[in-house]
């Protein structure tokens, strides 16, 4: 699943966040980076720590603007780390996600980050058609760049994710019929009570408890029949047969 | 908002990672960072990357094994790149948010990433109740370690702030600990050795069979106590007395 969108950095201080920035990017499915006069470019710190995704930094387009980084897109979102009392609708990443998959369709979309220190200005923000804001702690907001871009780009492929099929459960084998189930359940209850763990005066209690913690576990066939071999080996009176029936 | 729940990094290689993801742990409202084996801890390179979250690793628990880490927790998930054949659930971090969210008032909840390399061991898995995979580009899904951290606890925070109350699950008693389990686990293969159902070729994939099938069951302390009554009943040694340890 390739994610046709854009990422920009500002001014970004530090090269190794723009590899970082550019791993997480790919991990997500990402490949279109833009930086806006990054002030170290290309770096060999930055492709040290994109660690295998060099090649979005390769083909990275270094602009002078964030208007030229961002000329060509029809819906841009600006991270922004303060709630700013500006009136710039304020997302969460989930909501910019589901924005920006609203867009990707008929335009090139966007999101933008500002320098490490002091984030987009309010110039910045005025190119931007929403604003899109990371919940932090309110003790410590101190949210790495490349993190910040890992966490969105993220919620950019979960929500494109949901829109696709559910996930499967993985088996190993067929799911346990309920014949095989109680078929299971009556040789455990034959072996402990021939066990003397069940008592006539409480078994029913504990054979109710018995198959309830079993049926929550979803057994499959090759799980009952380890279960059956397992009692089978623990039988007391070596009554235990292949055709213990149920 | 305080997030009471509790990371595990096993044998991380690299402290510039733990430093990375007690950062990424802070700006999310997490504090209880525990590593098991770490390769260089402390270390001034996990400090210098904490940048202000290094309150975190000077409280950070060092234990020798994940059992131990993991020792009081009602409710584990360890993290897989892998989407391993094997049956246990598997979730995505917005699923294990929601269930380590339904577990938070009763019980300690715990994150488990292993190491950089090589992940978590088919054994470490067998102490957790649940997988939990970050989906990711198939092609390059080299997620930092400290960047999965950040999404882990994104997710949690996102979901705690979608919900006015938490939801609790009904249970008769508190959930089986990690420990409680480990003890019933090797109590278990214990008796199945001395039964001779456990036969040293083939008995690590049993084994890893048998605890998976218990950890899908969520078992809380009762059935705990009841399986493990039963256990000692069909002993074929005897020995099983009440106090047999873990």
């Amino acid at each position: 699943m390739h994610i046709p969108v854009r990422i920009v950095l500002v001014e970004t201080s530090h090269p190794g966040n723009i590899g970082a920035a550019a791993r997480a990017m790919k991990t997500m499915g990402l490949t279109d980076l833009t930086l806006v006069a990054p002030k170290h470019f290309p770096s060999a710190q930055a492709s040290a720590l994109a660690a295998g995704a060099d090649d979005l930094l390769g083909r990275a387009r270094v602009a002078s603007t964030l208007v030229d980084a961002i000329g060509d897109c029809g819906f841009v979102a600006g991270a922004t780390a303060r709630l700013r009392s500006l009136r710039w609708p304020v997302m969460d990443p989930r909501q910019c996600a589901q924005a920006i998959w609203r867009h990707v369709p008929e335009t090139q979309t966007a999101i933008v980050l500002g320098p490490e220190q002091s984030g987009l200005t309010n110039d910045d923000l005025g190119s931007c058609r929403a604003l899109v804001h990371i919940p932090t702690n309110p003790e410590f907001g101190s949210l790495n760049l490349a993190m910040a871009v890992q966490v969105l780009c993220y919620e950019l492929r979960m929500t494109k994710a949901a829109w696709a099929e559910p996930l499967t459960e993985q088996r190993g084998a067929p799911p346990a019929t309920a014949a095989e189930l109680e078929g299971f359940y009556v040789h455990l209850e034959r072996v402990l009570a021939d066990a003397k763990f069940l008592h006539p005066a409480h078994q029913k209690q504990l054979k109710l408890k018995l198959r309830r913690l079993f049926q929550r576990a979803h057994l499959d066939q090759n799980e009952v029949n380890i279960l059956r071999g397992a009692v089978a080996a623990l039988d007391p009176t070596g009554r235990s047969g292949g055709e213990e029936s149920a």
